[in-house]
């Protein structure tokens, strides 16, 4: 059992098996974003890392079908120029407006690495669970996994990576989500990879898979990817194709859902 | 300019101001509670620091009138063993039952320090403001200040302090303060001394003070106090002093809120 399981058990309800947590019209999601666990200092720069924190939280609250609507920063800080820290505040600006997340509070400390901790107020009238999957639906995922993971290893390998390359700056699609939230079972965000996010999917559900295709090393090991994991109904199959056209998102029908269990194998951390 | 006015400066709007963001009948507050920031290992067990990382965000919320109902944890953990974790949860889960908290999700990371970010969900319905505060009006404290510091220092010259030490666990007085609600104009708790606070609450009223008497520096500038700093009308004096009577709280009404400005001269950090 890992560290994050131990925990989450000890205070484990109906409320917080997801991304986020929905009372009544509002979604409540808090996620971490730290240096030396998420990122490296030298791999992004200060307004990209307050971009990405803000947007690996906006990703929880689009999942459930939220709307974010504001947002309470917690930042641990290391001494930073006051040019430095401006454009930390950048990030969390440009992207607060860009999704017009309103910032309403938080916590400032002095510390010796950057840990940004953020919590999300979404508005949400469906919520979309992890929970909802059903025998014989369809699982699917979005866009091409294993860029993230590439982008990683260039990194740690001393490389540059483009200001738009997916590990710098997940890239959302909340709109096609919106979209095709009314026609889907489950849902989540690939975070940890798709194996790994896929065994907590079917383990919350009770329910096995059957892999139409063998997916490579990359497709399921590949984390930080926010690309959208989730089940449907194959009723719903020619609509949804027809929904990722209009967005130009590229589904991958992987699997279906059956009777069984789905271990995951794999490496468990971001790196 | 310190690192937090520039930060919070940044984000400046109408709701964030105080202790709490008010929306609709909800509060939301957010406070980050950190080693060797706020504590030593070796100062706190692991179910004391769960406890005060608790009642510091607590105590955010009481002061605006709110009632915590909903929490969500960040929490930043180095290798702790099962019975640890177990210790630190067990801080978690009292403080939260006591108060009749429900823990509803939250992010765990592995980390070399332990990092605690707590969001609190509250209701409130009439809440209290740091703002409010109008010339003429009376200022209070409540409870003996210095105690803190005092605890502080003991603990900093290799001391031990007994579990009920207001510095291991700050002791929250939910009853008196909603009873004394209704009759207050501003209020905030005392987490980085009265000196500090006072100066913060003043510049938002854009007042200055006139003192009864001379405070000790103990009392100005003891930090973790998480007593409560209020200003009200001088009508409600007789009653303000029977409901702290009642509740055997002491009440210190020490100044008065005059024209002009306070200047805040002292220490900053937390130790």
């Amino acid at each position: 059992m890992n560290k994050e399981d131990f925990i989450i058990k000890a205070f484990k309800n109906k409320l917080n098996g997801d991304d986020g947590a929905v009372l009544g019209k509002w979604c409540f999601s808090k996620d971490l974003f730290v240096q030396d666990v998420h990122f490296k200092r030298s791999w992004l720069s200060l307004e990209q890392i307050a971009t990405k924190a803000m947007l690996v939280n906006i990703s929880d609250a689009i999942i459930m079908n939220a709307v974010p609507k504001y947002a309470l920063l917690g930042l641990s800080l290391p001494n930073l120029s006051k040019k430095e820290l401006k454009n930390l505040q950048k990030g969390f600006l440009k992207t607060a407006k860009k999704f017009r997340i309103k910032i309403i509070g938080g916590d400032t400390i002095q510390s010796d690495k950057i840990g940004i901790s953020i919590t999300l107020i979404s508005k949400v009238k469906k919520p979309v669970f992890r929970t909802g999957l059903k025998k014989g639906h369809l699982l699917a995922f979005t866009g091409k996994l294993g860029q993230s993971l590439e982008g990683l290893k260039t990194l740690q390998n001393g490389g540059k990576l483009p200001k738009n390359h997916k590990f710098i700056k997940p890239k959302l699609q909340p709109k096609f989500f919106y979209e095709i939230a009314p026609k889907i079972s489950c849902a989540m965000d690939i975070s940890d990879g798709l194996s790994k996010d896929l065994s907590r999917l079917l383990k919350v559900n009770h329910l096995g898979v059957f892999m139409f295709k063998k997916l490579s090393k990359k497709e399921l090991y590949s984390g930080e990817e926010y690309e959208i994991l989730f089940g449907f109904d194959k009723k719903h199959k020619k609509e949804l194709k027809k929904i990722a056209k209009k967005h130009k998102i590229k589904l991958n029908i992987f699997a279906k859902a059956v009777k069984g269990k789905y271990e995951f194998k794999g490496r468990e951390h971001h790196f």
